[in-house]
């Protein structure tokens, strides 16, 4: 059967169509339970505001950004509007504005799900675990749907009405651009609030996690939604369009080549039938009467792998101009993904033997704490480079025998394929924060020792995926950004042989060009997560302040004295003001940086920049995620009564560990994921000027 | 002037002699002042015994390995024995052995003379700073003089009696591998001591350092001697045989195309002008009447500089066939060494901002401490890199218009200029654990509140300028290893064109084979270092453990009473066993993956996993010795009274900082120097086979 390209966009929008459909009958069957409890009802209101006042200020803040981005491209790209046609340059800065404006809906959808979710949660566990995580679970997974539905259609959209692929970059630079600023930002503003709530109520006074006499305590709260739900949201919904565009890119090259579409409609077909995947996941996913939770998210994430195999290797057998070992690649990608989310779970779960060694090595002190946990932190990202290594190589061999530009594409649908399921992804991780969330509601709602279990098991099993898919979405972006480092350079070649200059080979590192750009590009993703854990760093010493000024000057807040409350909003406010401030620099290194490299040494520069900046990305990201996923859990490990248990020495020392850990896996590493692709973007998109205009 | 290369091996020779000279002159100075304390004479000779213990288990551990190595490579390099000429085989593997005798030689003259010059110096500090100034830098001198003449030595000598540069490679591999074992040995051994020495005795008992009764002290002062000496020795031997034999092979194949010796005779003319100025900085080096140490040696430093630029400029005015480019390279290489010695003192010297900042941050405990300072750390990695990569481009480019193959000769001999001043380096590092080791003896000795002023305040100068020399050593490395990359790469291309295959161009890294190997590459010098860490850690645990016993089963230990003496010899005992049980393993992961890269994926994986190893290798080792600087000065910084000083919460704070750096920047930082050395040359030897063998 020779599928027309019409075809799979209708059977797109149709996939579209009823993840928006699921999601919406999802959003109303959370919205439709009861919040009886009136203390949590009050609470969860709070929640929902200061995160919604953070949303509204951070994204004033980033449309003042995307419109001076805007205009900027619709004067340069893709080519300088006094040089080629000014229709192309108007349509990039739309198709950008789309990218901005689809991944801020995408956010602002799952805070508006999350924060209702979170209540709901801590009332269900009152009936037992598992309305509780059904409660959790479909609260994320409104979230895991709109995030893809929406990539899948803005990518679709684009591609549709400009019938260019390098309108699909500018979108993605959009989706990308904004993920940057609200990861960081969101990254930030969460573990300011973490660490101050932690570091004065459970270090210095003493009084237990989510007290409601902590003036911390709401915008910890808040800071699970706007880092953990907003953030990740725009993160995996940059990661997606890029995969998808990078792979669109080099398939609309290659059917340019042979005259068909099948290469297009590969794309689409693949990307639609994750989307499916993902909703009959999401659908059947049930907590078993005598399952964990932990089992449950993982046995439905093998279900949404399995599924999505068996339907694209059907279409594969149906659709003429589909190509096995197209499908191999995407199956190649899907399977290294799902074993560096297992080596993940090797390194950050407690129930194995690394996490228990560094709650050993805490008896000696905080010292041995953070030497240990970063060792094995440094260990861990081994694996999955070589994973990464080995399915860009596999992908790469298994599909150059189709011709020229098919070993790259090869590689760019291996990164499909390990995003194909990216819709179970973030269901999975978006009810991390929401049972986060819901044990602080129950805790500070005084819901009861059995609601408190009950959100406890649901909160440990939300850690440990959430490592698994932080691990998954590092991994993706690793295969995602070797794609784009194929668009680059295909981009570069185009601009060249318009302009009559010499085309690029590659990118040889013996070019003394390149190597400078190597060395400046690995040095990069250093100083970014630096410049956000100083952020971190010093906004929790202002929040420390003005909460030991809220403990001073508040008379019977210490003891709890009824009607006595603390002044939540100053809190929000510190971390409001201070991830604004801190996340600009952050971001504008990143992008400055890879202009300064490409007006001075030019492509040839840019491109050692681009793999000096994946490569030691990749190993930061991988370090710092799974350093702090280890630490947070020997931490729980320790308060489970082991080693001494809490209050012991080593539990002391596994807290110094956590809240190291908290900026390393919750702002810098996973920020570093959309550093890249912004970098790998904004590259591709000023080939021509670095070529028209650089010095050397 | 036509100058022959005989009259440059004679004039490298006059050079070497004097440097020998010099330093048993020296030696026979530190060695007559006579040391008239009993207690300082008696702890000196503990001290003394348990360096050479360690040092002489150390070596049969290392000989063994050594002599396996040496069979295997008679039997396969540089061409299987029986398929070449045998006779180049036995030269190579006696090139190889003297490489790890000269390094092993350079390790123990430099503890003899240091265990020698700390009683001396602990003694001179009575009678005043200026007199102890000179016994700790002329003992450090004596390393330095004897490190640089011996690798000299040892290269002429190879080169003149084999005339072949593969077995130079050969010489310079047996100095690395030799290296990579004696610095990871040494650097855990020296941590073990001196984290559970402040472990035990300064947080749990709240003794002062260096106090007697501590059971690791004696310990503790031994891994001064084998960590910083020995080790450091044998590393900056490695650096400087490898930064020669690259250039080398260079020189010798640019020589053979145009018939003359001219850029041969460059490399060791300047080599041996570089020797000839430390000489004459060492001599004039003098502490003023107003100076201070800090300053004495900074200014010896720069004039070591001046003099070499000097020197080098008259002979290549003089010199036929010096070229004013390669020259310039030289100079651009020194000049960036010099720079990055500046910045690493902003990062680390506790008059500058950044060092305070982290003290600051510790008020809110140790998570902020940690936090801070390897934020910095993350920072103070740009500009080295860019250093680096600014030296090379330059060389390269200033280079390139002399010919076919000179930009990557300038590249080398940038390196060769970084390091033309290593002598000085050495000595102003060797001078570091002298007067450490004083500071303990005059603690130990009871020798009074002046003399321990004068120490400490030698001390600090040794803890500031051993910052900066790491740097420096570091950037060293970089260009070495840069340079060593293109020896890597004419290797390949010799081999390829005997064998009749097609030659690479370079590394292309659109190569997937190319880009698998980069991203292994990365992960290497994370696990690397992560082995030698988590050793340090288990073996600390060990010592720990012991102290303890210790101080609860020998009676009247913790009260000081007369006559009541620790067991040292049993921490010296668990520290070398560790050591030695730790080294291994990770020094075999590198060699090993690059073996299996290269036997997996050919000669263009292993060039991709060179890359990836130098630049995440050249990351981390700037990251964690910076770091590891910081935290040390910030510690010194509020002990010296700010931030609430001793025993304050910020001080608690600053020991966890301190604790953790002591790993980062005496075991795993410097090290992986070294392992990037060893795999580049394990890669240019194993090149042949690589292309022969190889799967894919």
């Amino acid at each position: 059967m020779q599928p027309s390209l019409s075809l799979l966009y209708a059977f797109s929008g149709f996939t579209v169509l009823l993840a928006f459909a699921y999601a919406v009958y999802l959003c109303l069957w959370v919205k439709r339970q009861k919040v009886e409890n009136v203390r949590i009802a009050s609470i969860g209101e709070l929640i929902r505001q200061g995160a919604n006042t953070f949303l509204r200020r951070e994204y004033a803040v980033l449309a003042r950004f995307a419109i001076i981005a805007a205009v900027v491209i619709a004067v340069l790209l893709p080519a300088p509007i006094w040089k080629g046609n000014p229709l192309d340059n108007v349509l990039m800065a739309l198709s950008y504005l789309a990218g901005t404006v689809f991944s801020a809906l995408a956010g602002k959808i799952g805070i508006y799900v999350a924060t209702m979710a979170n209540t709901r949660t801590a009332e269900a566990a009152r009936k037992g675990i598992r309305p509780a995580f059904l409660m959790g679970f479909r609260g994320g997974a409104v979230m895991g749907l709109a995030v893809v539905g929406a990539s899948l259609l803005g990518v679709a959209g684009v591609l549709m009405l400009t019938h260019q692929t390098t309108a699909l970059l500018g979108f993605s630079f959009g989706a990308s651009s904004l993920a940057l600023f609200a990861k960081a930002g969101g990254g930030i503003f969460t573990k300011t609030a973490d660490i101050s709530a932690d570091l004065v109520g459970k270090v210095e006074l003493d009084i237990p996690e989510d007290d409601p006499r902590n003036p911390a305590v709401i915008a910890d709260n808040v800071g699970d939604n706007v880092g953990d739900v907003a953030g990740m949201g725009a993160d995996l919904f940059d990661s997606n369009v890029a995969s998808m565009a990078a792979a669109l890119v080099m398939a609309a090259s290659l059917d340019k080549v042979t005259g068909g579409t099948a290469n297009t409609a590969t794309v689409f077909c693949y990307a639609a039938l994750g989307l499916l995947a993902s909703i009959i996941g999401i659908a059947t996913a049930r907590m078993g009467r005598k399952g964990s939770p932990t089992h449950a998210l993982n046995s439905s994430t093998y279900v949404t792998t399995a599924i999505y195999l068996a339907l694209t290797a059907g279409a594969t057998a149906l659709f003429q101009g589909f190509r096995w070992e197209i499908w191999g690649a995407s199956a190649i990608g899907l399977f290294v993904g799902v074993i560096i989310g297992m080596v993940t779970d090797l390194f950050t779960n407690d129930t194995r033997p690394i996490v228990k060694n560094v709650a050993k090595a805490s008896r000696s002190g905080p010292a041995f704490t953070i030497l240990s946990g970063l060792s094995y932190g440094f260990i861990s990202a081994m694996p999955a480079m070589v994973g990464i290594a080995v399915s860009a190589l596999a992908a790469y061999k298994l599909c150059a025998g189709l011709g020229d530009g098919y070993a790259m594409f090869g590689i760019s649908m291996a990164a499909v394929g390990m995003l194909s399921i990216v819709g179970m992804i973030i269901s999975n991780d978006a009810y991390g924060p929401i049972v986060d969330n819901a044990r602080g509601l129950t805790e500070m709602g005084d819901l009861g020792e059995d609601a408190l279990n009950v959100t406890d098991e649901l909160d440990s099993a939300g850690n440990t995926v959430k490592a698994i898919t932080k691990g998954f979405a590092i991994g993706a972006a690793g295969l995602t950004v070797i794609s784009l480092l194929g668009a680059y350079l295909s981009e570069v070649n185009a601009s060249a042989a318009e302009m009559g200059k010499a085309l690029l080979s590659g990118f040889d590192v013996m070019d003394p060009t390149v190597f400078f750009g190597l060395l400046v590009g690995a040095a990069i993703p250093a100083v970014f997560s630096a410049m956000l854990m100083l952020g971190v760093d010093r906004n929790a010493q202002r929040m420390v302040a003005e909460i030991h000024r809220q403990f001073k000057e508040i008379v019977g807040l210490r003891e709890g004295k009824e009607g006595v409350q603390p002044e939540y909003d100053k809190c929000i406010d510190i971390a409001t003001h201070g991830a604004l401030r801190e996340l600009v620099p952050a971001g504008l290194v990143a992008i400055v940086s890879t202009l300064l490299v490409g007006f001075i040494g030019g492509v040839a520069a840019v491109g050692g920049f681009l793999i000096g900046n994946i490569v030691s990305g990749l190993l930061l990201a991988l370090v710092l995620s799974n350093a702090g996923g280890l630490w947070d859990n020997a931490k729980k490990y320790i308060e489970a009564g082991n080693e001494g248990g809490k209050g012991s020495p080593a539990h002391k020392a596994a807290v110094v560990g956590d809240t190291v850990g908290d900026p390393f896996k919750d702002t810098a590493g996973p920020s570093i994921n959309t550093q890249i692709t912004v970098v790998s973007l904004v590259a591709s998109l000023m080939s021509t000027l670095f070529l028209a205009l650089s010095i050397f």
